[in-house]
């Protein structure tokens, strides 16, 4: 069980830490580059090697000062991200070298994690029957279960209504719509060029999408929710929330998930100046945080991997190479660059 | 039953018609006052002679033109307003000459009701056992089925949790307030002014009232919220939206049932630029119309009045006289100067 085959002392772990609390789109001056040994794992605790990291708009949040849902990276502290890899030396009874595992693993090559921590449900063996290791950081892994429990235990699709999300091409997006396709609603995207408005309508089966740097989705989303919007998936926030908010449905949900077009402002958010249409329409606007589900995400996998498996799922990663690259990639997610989850591929098993 | 003692012909109608749509706060000048002889009831329908009109935030948004949850009153058409009456003629087996009826009346001495509209629920007599017709205006009526409905079907309060309501010291407040007290909550008002404040403490027993014209909300809303805000009904909008916003426990429920900083905005809503609280908190942001619950006005009445008869639940109307103060009395809801329900008196029975 317990062993430990490779000499971690010649190993070094290079690290992406937090340098300073970056004011707008975050520079490569924000980020500092460090490296360390790589130590034997405490009793009872492991040692994994980064092979992918998950990069996620709401990492920009976790970069703010001040209270949210999680507490924000320290100054001075590897960066938090969620990733997979392989244990590489093993004092815990559940783990073993060789093993594929789901991990807050941080911004770094190799990641020590403590016995503490994986008593968690936050880290977890990932069974490659069931997706890649890339499907294990999309759909089958934050980005897809955040999409899942929103869209099902929060906007509470019925069949035959109308369902829009924002991102649509990105990752929670693309398990939203084809989530939503699934239990037998129209669902409409919204996404940013002809390219990704394409591929979610021909490869994921979406029955519309609106490309919002091409100009009027107020129209468009007229056009395309003939009878209005029942349930809003919102990755974004600001125009487009109160676009949507102009075409609710008697009883809509919009589930608020996120809002990538406000994380990097230095103005304050924009707020909806739309939201009466809530009164107007009996309508209401919830939160999500996926970490309130974690119990439940066995079954959920289990539910994905199925749609993976029988075809009605597809699972687009955007990969980039090179832990350096790092401070560049994740700005993909804030300019749109991304199509499709955006990985880290940080090494190969 | 169907019987006519007085002379209609000899009486006539004074009315108030919407002359224009306002810009901003409404001015005489966007009312007419018109005159037009009282007809005998139609077949079916009956005369009523209009003793008071409950005079409400939300009349503001039926002068707009545009689409909402009601149809906005029409150039030239009679102001829609709900009162208390008492039948002079009758034409319906249902009606009796003298009863004293609660119905959408319209800003007149006399309105006569066909026999398609009697028989919607919006037209009943009224038990003045259970209530003054002022009461019937108050709590037993709109404003008090709007904060019970959207309190308790919306808001969803649990003993011991902290509700949190603004326009504390207006119809539908008073009523929300109170209604949480009895059902087990700490109970904090925001209300305009150092009287509404003790009033609403010491008079309706709210455990604290914030006097938001004195200056510091957000501090005074920590200290009377020190566990968060589980439940906000909220009646005003604005900047004290925002404020609550930023004070959400976890799982929190906003009651949207309007937005009465907003209304005479001659620039858009100003949207709640804290709304990601919802998501930090997964809380929700709900509409509440009041016109959805009618099929459960009686329970609820039956409950608030017994509520008035054991004294638990307190009533207050500020009753102006006279139809022809209409245009300026209504502003009294605007600029904060009603204390407690506003009632336009247009004659005795």
């Amino acid at each position: 069980m317990a062993s430990s085959p490779t000499p971690l002392a010649s190993l070094t772990n290079r690290q992406v830490r937090l340098a300073a609390r970056p004011v707008g789109l975050p520079t490569r001056a924000d980020w500092n580059f460090t490296t360390e040994p790589v130590a034997e794992p405490e009793a009872g605790g492991i040692v994994v090697k980064t092979l992918a990291l998950s990069l996620d708009p709401a990492m920009r949040g976790w970069m703010n000062e001040g209270k949210s849902y999680i507490a924000p990276v320290e100054i001075g502290a590897v960066m938090r991200a969620g990733g997979i890899g392989v244990v590489m030396a093993s004092k815990a009874p559940a783990f073993a070298v060789g093993d594929l595992v789901s991990a807050g693993l941080g911004v770094q090559q190799y990641c020590s994690i403590p016995a503490a921590e994986l008593k968690r449900s936050g880290v977890f063996r990932i069974d490659t029957r069931l997706g890649t290791p890339e499907q294990w950081l999309n759909v089958l892994g934050m980005p897809g279960m955040t999409g899942y429990f929103g869209l099902m235990d929060v906007g509470q699709p019925q069949p035959g209504e109308t369902v829009v999300v924002s991102g649509a091409a990105g990752a929670v997006g693309q398990t939203v719509g084809q989530l939503a396709k699934i239990k037998g609603c129209r669902v409409v995207g919204i996404a940013g060029g002809a390219a990704k408005c394409a591929w979610v309508v021909k490869e994921l089966g979406f029955d519309a999408c609106i490309d919002y740097k091409a100009g009027n989705v107020r129209d468009e989303l007229k056009a395309a929710c003939p009878k209005g919007v029942d349930v809003y998936f919102d990755n974004v926030g600001g125009e487009i929330l109160d676009t949507v908010l102009g075409r609710l449905a008697r009883k809509a949900r919009i589930v608020i998930c996120g809002a990538i077009s406000q994380y990097n402002n230095t103005t304050p958010v924009q707020g909806p100046k739309n939201y009466l249409s809530l009164l107007v329409n009996r309508a209401r606007m919830e939160g999500i945080v996926v970490f309130d589900y974690t119990d439940r995400f066995p079954r959920a996998v289990a539910e994905m991997a199925g749609y993976l498996k029988d075809g009605r799922m597809k699972s687009k990663e955007d990969v980039v190479e090179g832990l350096d690259t790092f401070p560049e990639t994740l700005l993909k997610l804030f300019n749109g660059e991304n199509f499709g989850k955006l990985v880290l591929r940080v090494a190969s098993a």
